[in-house]
């Protein structure tokens, strides 16, 4: 007993499995909430005990929602004409957060990977197509992750409404801001010379 | 509504009270836990709802315990001649790591600090006093912080203790393991000059 107490060792135990959080940092998130004012430690009970089972996928797009549909698809201000498609439901949130975007999104909730045995079936590829083929979509972004999974996913998805007549654009690709040509990599450097931007 | 529903809202602003957890941090947790296998948010959820009242302190040495009566005093094969005195129950923890000390150990819950209003009445000292009185302990080691709230707690036990016939150490001064002169404090390097060991 190297808490002196079981519920302690378990809470220990249950968030040094968070990501990110190491058997010192558990340690110390544990005897915060044990010396917390009363109500804290009870509040994040409540909120975990209900999580799972009232956040759910929007219908219409697959973002996180406690609705049917989720806020983005119901607003009328937004535009139809222009659809993000990202891999995952935070995506949607980090996209919102720039407040560069005002049409509405798609989240496939995953990528392509033959080796886990995910294909186009285990994605949700189906109701991207359907809604394209609905016709008030001009423009399909794709905003996947610039990795192996979320590039080919980018290019079997490209392949798959260009078919459509629809028109298929990414996310530019080049140094992020802040960065010094020391530190990029060979490959964000080498993008970045190729698409180099008229000034 | 920026994450698209308001339990993981919530989540996300309770986690970011927590020490040491920003908000990019809170958020990447709630989602970890949105996304988590079903039982990981609920087990957690489980050990928050009860961890204050189950958790209490030991009546004889007020360290961590879920009995009236903790663990270490519990054990008959420790040494009732040899007590600890530390500032908070995690202290009893990481000491217990280190398994040098076969001792008891009695939690003050604070330190002594005047501009905090907090003075010897409101910490666990009378019945350090009381134990001390009682006549079986030899030596009480003051474990207390290497602070100036620390060491001024550990003078008061000091002079407290000694007019009662018992001998009072603390614990050493010096030079941390891996650590190098260059990099260390001035008042350390001082210390670590007047308290010299023998080889």
């Amino acid at each position: 007993m190297e808490y002196g107490s079981e519920t302690l060792a378990s809470l220990v135990r249950a968030l040094s499995r968070l990501p990110g959080v190491g058997s010192k940092t558990a340690q110390r998130l544990a005897l915060h909430l044990l010396r917390s004012e009363q109500g804290d430690a009870e509040n994040l009970s409540g909120l975990l005990a209900t999580l799972q089972e009232k956040v759910r996928f929007c219908g219409t797009c697959g973002a996180i929602t406690e609705a049917e549909e989720c806020a983005i698809c119901k607003d009328s201000g937004r535009s139809r004409e222009l659809l993000c498609v990202v891999e995952q439901p935070q995506d949607v949130i980090f996209l919102e957060k720039t407040r560069q975007f005002r049409g509405v999104y798609h989240v496939l909730h995953g990528t392509l990977s033959p080796i886990d045995g995910i294909g186009p079936e285990q994605l949700n590829l189906g109701s991207l197509v359907d809604r394209v083929r609905a016709g008030e979509i001009r423009e399909v972004i794709v905003a996947t992750n610039p990795t192996v999974e979320g590039d080919t996913t980018a290019l079997y998805i490209a392949k798959s409404l260009n078919a459509l007549g629809c028109s298929v654009t990414r996310l530019a690709r080049g140094l992020p801001m802040g960065a010094t040509l020391e530190f990029a990599d060979d490959t964000t450097l080498a993008r970045a010379i190729e698409h180099r931007e008229e000034l």
